[in-house]
């Protein structure tokens, strides 16, 4: 399974891409599309939408994971990040990709152990995760893998990923789970 | 010149296309895009922006003008209006129309003289200015009317529309405004 994880902002949209097999990750690429600061945000937006649909049709994912929620308390800032967050899940939708959204929080716990993990804890880990030298990579970069690992992880979690509501499905959900 | 007027919304987005020629207001047409009330936020915003791209592509307005700025203080709310915002943005954007924002309150003092107007005001303002009957149509599309209106309003007022900072660029502006 392919995962592209974004982190969506209206100046620089991280974007991580890993594999996800047999419980094992791989990085694949990550970069980050840098938009440019003009008053104009639809030509903000156009940039993100054109690259990020570029990124899709190049590296193919199955599953598309965005990091969402925001704990600030400016309106305007959430406006903002609104844009360029509705930007990214349509272009998910239009690459016929369903969207699993996690909080910053979220992906910190399940990358790092601890919801209030920095950014600088968040790289380390992706450096020993995804096996690379992450130094080289930006912020955006290392948190947008980050979204991408804490969707493996959430799949390969049958607790956190099955809202189950009876064993039947449960059973189809997890058929490793099943002592023959 | 063409105007279309859009009050984007999640669960319904207006619009509203008037002509604006010598100083005169006709209607053309208005209607809503009614959005599947779906949890998955990328479906929402794709039908969005495939209503609006047929509206674009049928009436092929000059201008955008779009109802923007948020009053409230829920910052979820924020960033849901932010999401549809910025596919309107984008929209505009892939079919090279430029959007000019106003913010309701500006929209409500160029329709009825009042920042503080009520739904009820501009409907029947826009009664009025787009000499239609507009008991039958939504308020989402009254508002998106009264959004497209405002921005034909801006551009008969030199005062408003035209910040130029000196008189040489004034007059290549408002040529009508000089005495010959």
């Amino acid at each position: 399974m392919r995962i592209l994880g974004v982190d969506p902002g209206t100046l620089v949209t991280g974007f991580g891409i890993i594999d996800f097999k047999d419980n094992e990750i791989s990085y694949i690429a990550s970069g980050v599309i840098r938009i440019p600061a003009v008053n104009d945000f639809s030509v903000r937006l156009k940039k993100i939408h054109d690259d990020l649909t570029a990124v899709i049709k190049k590296y193919k994912p199955d599953e598309f994971a965005l990091e969402t929620a925001f704990y600030g308390k400016n309106v305007q800032s959430a406006l903002k990040i609104g844009y360029a967050r509705g930007v990214s899940l349509l272009t998910a939708a239009q690459n016929n990709l369903t969207v699993r959204e996690y909080s910053p929080r979220e992906v910190k716990k399940a990358v790092c152990g601890k919801g209030s993990s920095s950014k600088q804890q968040i790289q380390f880990m992706i450096s020993k995760i995804c096996a690379i030298k992450t130094s080289d990579l930006k912020y955006d970069e290392t948190d947008a893998l980050a979204v991408a690992v804490c969707h493996a992880f959430k799949f390969k979690s049958p607790s956190s990923n099955s809202k189950s509501s009876n064993w039947k499905e449960f059973i189809e959900k997890n058929p490793d789970r099943v002592v023959s």
